[in-house]
């Protein structure tokens, strides 16, 4: 009875070996092209975060008197409750208006080379002032956010703790930057990180093989790093140009920024992190299935079709990039004053 | 030097003891009123509170997707981050359109015999079920509330766990306790509270002077009980009608819910817990400044001048009345899947 048993434990103990060295050796691969979050929230540039900084941010982020009609903050399309995006098309903003495309999620956006969905941010703290300028969001200029906000002595007192060292802390400048502090908290460490660091048992084999065949399909050749993306601008059909239901032919993307013909149709590769979160995508948010979505990157991007099976694994891969969001205690804001400018719907 | 220092205490003494009297005098009077908020959630009718409904409530309170468009949840107009209002005259909603009443806060609602400004639902559930339906806000139908809830299944299970032991338990009846659940745990304990419940530190001379003038001048006729107000219905313009700038002619109130010629421009009482958080004031929403809007209340319900030191007294009393939000933590929804049914901006 001995005999036969110990010859099973050997044959298992063999598999998991190989098992392991396989997981050793896919592990060795992935490190090189992807990263883990780090333990700590990252060091922005110009921007030291304190505790009185993130918390102002914080406020800011979620105030909707950032907006000139009252109904928007940053929240209403980065909503932390949703994946840190508005699950639309594209976002509806100020006077009912639609924006021209689908709103990226907040979340880890802080590890993005830089912002939007055509790199035309350096930073969060750059992009902070685009929403809440842009006449179809927030229809909010410099001189009103400022004003709103010095009419609210709480938010100047926040704004003197949180910049405690400058002449006048309320600008739209610092403003900015406290949110830029809150967001570079929003951090979503998900079972690839972990599996990253070392634990086998963070994926399930499903995940495992559909990380393989993200590799060896070259999805990772432009999503990698620590946010599987958002550090690198390709054509959106390098290979083959999706229809124009996909990639509607008046975005031009990148184009817009840098004015180059070589940039028609670039866009920054998403960044994947909580993606099954996130439907619908694209920079056009026409594709609600990820499934589909991988599949039209296979055949745009990288001239390969990826079968169903293929695609769930892949999917299921993506599924072990939804992270854990840091717990988010709903902020107290100051009430408005007699100085508060009024909100307005109208269409300045 | 003992003599006249202990004639100093003897003098204090006797002014404390008398201030004392006048304290536990106007307490008294008080108390016969007003009713200090209760320290636990009061029962609701039908309506079990349990950790699973409340948290579930939480969630639907604060989930944009069950409006049609996904722009708007209840939190959106009853914003618990601004006094549980949204700070506009009236509030915008589907495609932009504006409602017709200003935003009543939904803290302490609980303790409002009726809500709506005239009245018109019976309990916080029943009022749920009405911003989600009406064309110029949530803009959405219960079939469709319903098909969204069951299209993801995290909801499924919420529900399950809140309803136990009936048949179906995603319906848009338990879409609504679940809110009314919620929203009975949003209370907010205030300076004015613990002044009746005999804690004469709690309120400033000012405010005590304010207590006064509100009991004395005859606002403690219609703004009484737990809400100061929120429990009764009465003529705006009793004694005399203000402008159309602030009783706009159109809105009749309570006529539009009894058609009793008597019920023509008659509203609730507007409960003032929290009151100097949530202005524009009036139904209509029209008057900014809660001074201005306490002299209206005298010349149009009183039949009195309010002077400009007595109003600065009853407002700092009505400051007593701003208490401790309770600590919200945000909730994580459940993604949507692919048979969630797609937002749309819309007008049906």
């Amino acid at each position: 009875m001995t005999r036969p048993l110990k010859l099973i434990l050997g044959t298992v103990s063999a598999l998991a070996l190989a098992q392991g060295a396989a997981a050793s050796e896919l592990r060795e691969r992935a490190q090189d092209m992807f990263a883990p979050l780090p333990s700590t929230i990252p060091a922005l540039n110009d921007n030291i975060l304190t505790e009185e900084k993130v918390d102002l941010g914080k406020a800011l982020f979620f105030d909707p008197r950032m907006s000139a009609s009252g109904v928007f903050s940053c929240n209403s399309c980065h909503n932390l409750a949703t994946g840190g995006d508005d699950n639309m098309e594209t976002s509806i903003g100020h006077a009912w208006q639609k924006g021209p495309r689908n709103s990226p999620t907040v979340l880890n956006a802080v590890f993005n080379d830089a912002q939007f969905w055509d790199g035309r941010a350096a930073d969060l703290a750059e992009q902070a002032k685009g929403p809440v300028q842009a006449g179809v969001e927030m229809a909010n200029t410099p001189d009103n956010v400022v004003a709103t906000l010095n009419s609210m002595p709480q938010y100047v007192e926040w704004f003197e703790a949180s910049f405690p060292d400058v002449a006048a802390p309320v600008s739209f400048d610092n403003f900015a930057k406290a949110i830029e502090a809150y967001e570079a908290t929003l951090i979503t460490p998900a079972p690839f990180d972990a599996w990253l660091n070392g634990d086998d048992g963070a994926l399930s084999d499903t995940q495992v093989a559909g990380l393989e065949l993200f590799i060896d399909k070259g999805c990772s050749a432009c999503h990698n790093g620590v946010n599987l993306g958002g550090n690198g601008y390709y054509p959106f059909g390098l290979i083959e140009k999706p229809g124009a239901d996909v990639l509607p032919p008046d975005d031009r993307g990148r184009f817009a920024v840098t004015e180059t013909a070589d940039d028609s149709y670039v866009f920054r590769a998403a960044p994947l992190r909580n993606i099954d979160q996130t439907a619908p995508y694209f920079h056009s948010g026409k594709v609600w299935d990820l499934k589909v979505a991988v599949q039209i990157m296979g055949t745009s991007q990288l001239g390969t079709e990826i079968n169903d099976a293929e695609a769930d694994q892949i999917v299921a891969f993506l599924g072990a990039l939804t992270g854990k969001m840091p717990e988010v205690v709903y902020p107290v804001l100051p009430a408005e004053t007699l100085k508060t400018p009024r909100p307005t719907g109208e269409v300045q």
